[in-house]
């Protein structure tokens, strides 16, 4: 009955984490800032995001891109990490690092199986740049790109699941969202779209406070992109 | 420069002319109609393309589905070519024949080559369910998709050409609008948009009275696919 499975991507897909960590490291060791915590710079700047969201849905900002949001935040925190230093070409290139995040290890298999039965697409909060980009670059193998600039809403803003609902021409229940966060798929189920929680209990590292479970029924509960196949039906092809 | 190359699709990419001549013929085949004309019958349907759009682009109508405007034509010339007898079942199944056509034998090699260096995406008058469908049945590699339920508005509204470049945070000059339709190009021109005129000089069979070459200096001339690939400087991988 299912038709299209539409996945979160910052945390569910892709590790933001690891990934920001690594690369601002490098960028502070080049700048000769030796004493520099690259995973404490991650969840500072991810700590900006939803902030930044929620002014938009709550409707005190206009919509802006995400790419806007992770600038702001990157100028605020920048002072406290010894790089206040950073040009505006370092600066735009830094924020692009969100466009570069690396999978988990398991989400390109598990992919690749859905893709075989379903329509597969990202429901995220990325620009359709930063989609495009981080799957062009990783090779996410969706077969379109739902981004939040063709709402202009950010999840879970119910315009964002609806308008994907009308533009798939499809009944809610032929749809999935599948995502790490309980209060994604809770939003998601209002619109009567069907649910797959999957498992991502070290996505925030020690600034993690929930999400480390599955807090309701949802339609599947997995532990990996994988095990969502296999709970799909998905064939094993290896 | 360019970053994003955004490609027509119906004739510019796949050949929907033979594609819908041969699965028409295959199902008056198997109802017993044997003196079929899937020829005709293709251009039949694919001449109500353009004025069922045209009603929604002069505000006569809502904006629909490209998929309603196939369905509305498909019973309109059913009669005459000894298809009445099909059910609603066999009428839904064959306008779906629109989500299942074939591309020019050039578009898949043309096309790997132009997504080792840009980003590309179709910029057509599809839904996203039929370019999606068409994308992963033949394996078209598309990095996005732009559908006309996206825009809400179907070429040559300059609305069309506007939210592309909006939704890619890029300056028009940045992308470039691929087509084998000289006013395709001249509405792409007009927002700013670099041009590519790719010929298809036997799209439409015995019904062709335009676009059998350039009518002006658009940025690149090709005759294919692969020769825009050569012209935009994709290096040849075999």
């Amino acid at each position: 009955m299912i038709k299209a499975v539409l996945f979160d991507t910052f945390g569910t897909i892709v590790d933001w984490r690891s990934s920001i960590a690594k690369e601002s490291k490098e960028l502070a060791r080049s700048k000769g800032v030796n004493d520099f915590d690259g995973d404490a710079f991650a969840r500072a700047w991810r700590a900006g995001y939803a902030p930044g969201m929620a002014r938009v849905t709550a409707g005190k900002e206009a919509f802006v891109s995400i790419d806007f949001i992770h600038r702001q935040r990157l100028d605020e925190i920048l002072p406290e990490f010894g790089l206040a230093m950073l040009d505006e070409d370092e600066r735009t290139h830094l924020t692009l690092a969100w466009h570069r995040l690396d999978p988990w290890p398991d989400s390109l298999p598990g992919l690749t199986r859905i893709k075989s039965k379903f329509m597969i697409s990202p429901l995220s909060n990325g620009s359709l740049m930063l989609l495009a980009t981080m799957a062009k670059r990783a090779g996410i193998p969706w077969d379109f790109i739902f981004s939040s600039d063709m709402h202009r809403a950010f999840k879970r803003d119910p315009a964002v699941y609806q308008n994907a609902i009308r533009l798939l021409h499809l009944e809610p229940e032929q749809v999935m969202m599948a995502a790490a966060h309980n209060d994604d798929l809770a939003a998601a189920r209002n619109e009567g779209i069907q649910t797959a929680y999957i498992n991502r209990p070290t996505e925030y590292g020690i600034d993690q406070r929930v999400d480390f479970a599955a807090t309701s029924d949802w339609t599947i509960i997995a532990d990996s992109v994988e095990d969502l196949a296999d709970q799909l039906g998905c064939p094993r092809m290896y």
